[in-house]
């Protein structure tokens, strides 16, 4: 009883927040407005990345924007703040992703006609985005060579789910004692679709594929 | 309404597990078991720390044994049993978090007569296993530098609540640019209670002063 209660309700839970992510996602389109969903660990990368893409959009004479998520503070805000973009700020408080609700009020606060392209980058984690999303129109998701070799085998559904997968800090595989070709090879396996980029954002090694993979 | 319907649901299931967190808590002492939850991202080091810990167990004449939570497959557990030490793996499908009653149905596995020290591996992320304990003695978080010297200002609800938080991988510091003072700092006004150890489990460097704090 109590079980079919609780499934019940995540079903409605889910079924609202596809509705809201589809009106996010057509609202982005009336402003011609291209969306992206990071998703990945904390400290695999994601805000580093997204800092990258606005300058290179910058430097093509187009305009990036961001909402920042986290569960509590500003820190990534502030960053993307830095690189003088329109940026947004959610808390989650206890929840461990963001939902297409939640999206829905960060586009209140930003610009919708000065913007070509949006990065919402999610709560760092691998396993609660995966149900909600938000409306984006590309999911990306990163890892870092540093969380291990077992990363995709031990949180497939994430990487079933993304457009792009993302396997960052190569330059430190040596030093961890991990082999990035594991990480390919399981990321090829569980998502053969998926555009896998191998990278090294500090440096900038694999930004012009992503550029790519990303149509920016 | 549905609000309220969400909120009396998830009261039930967390006070729920609080019962069973506490049977399991009382079992353990029946069986004179010390129990440590360990927390933290993927990729932290929590794996390697368990494993040099049953090591420094076995090297003193006591037990240890393991149970490996991750979202799926057995990477964790293969580990465990690799030293020779009683193991468990639950895989939690979709869920973020272990539960007591995961875990009730683990310690079913395991020869409780035959065990001193019990190491809980809960599943690697930052926010859901906080409000889910599991019947632990203590309860341990581990991050590495590598995720970013912001992790406890974003994550400061699973600090509060843990014993123990150590900070790991400060061989890799230098090279990430990350400030390993800072992530002290900020677990020290968040917990000025626990106890933080910096550590390099791969060379050792910390593992006495863990030993100490857990009383092995």
């Amino acid at each position: 009883m109590h079980k079919v209660v609780t499934v019940d309700l995540e079903k409605d839970i889910l079924s609202e927040n596809r509705r809201i992510a589809n009106e996010n996602r057509k609202r982005l389109e009336e402003h011609e407005i291209v969306a992206f969903d990071f998703l990945g660990a904390i400290g695999s990368g994601k805000t580093l990345i997204i800092e990258k893409l606005v300058e290179v959009l910058k430097a093509k004479g187009k305009r990036g924007a961001a909402i920042a998520g986290d569960v509590s503070g500003d820190d990534d805000y502030q960053r993307f703040t830095a690189h003088g973009i329109p940026a947004a700020n959610i808390n989650t408080g206890k929840e461990c992703h963001l939902d297409a609700h939640l999206v829905d009020h960060a586009l209140e606060d930003l610009p919708l006609d000065k913007i070509d392209y949006l990065f919402i980058e999610n709560v760092g984690n691998l396993v609660c985005p995966v149900d909600f999303p938000v409306g984006s129109h590309k999911r990306v998701v990163v890892i870092s060579v540093t969380e291990g070799d077992d990363m995709v085998r031990k949180h497939p559904v994430i990487f079933a789910f993304s457009d792009v997968i993302v396997i960052n800090k190569v330059d430190l595989a040596q030093a961890m004692e991990v082999d990035p070709k594991i990480l390919e090879r399981d990321a090829r396996r569980t998502n053969p679709a998926a555009k896998i980029i191998m990278m090294d954002a500090r440096r900038g090694k694999g930004m012009d594929e992503l550029v790519r993979a990303l149509g920016l």
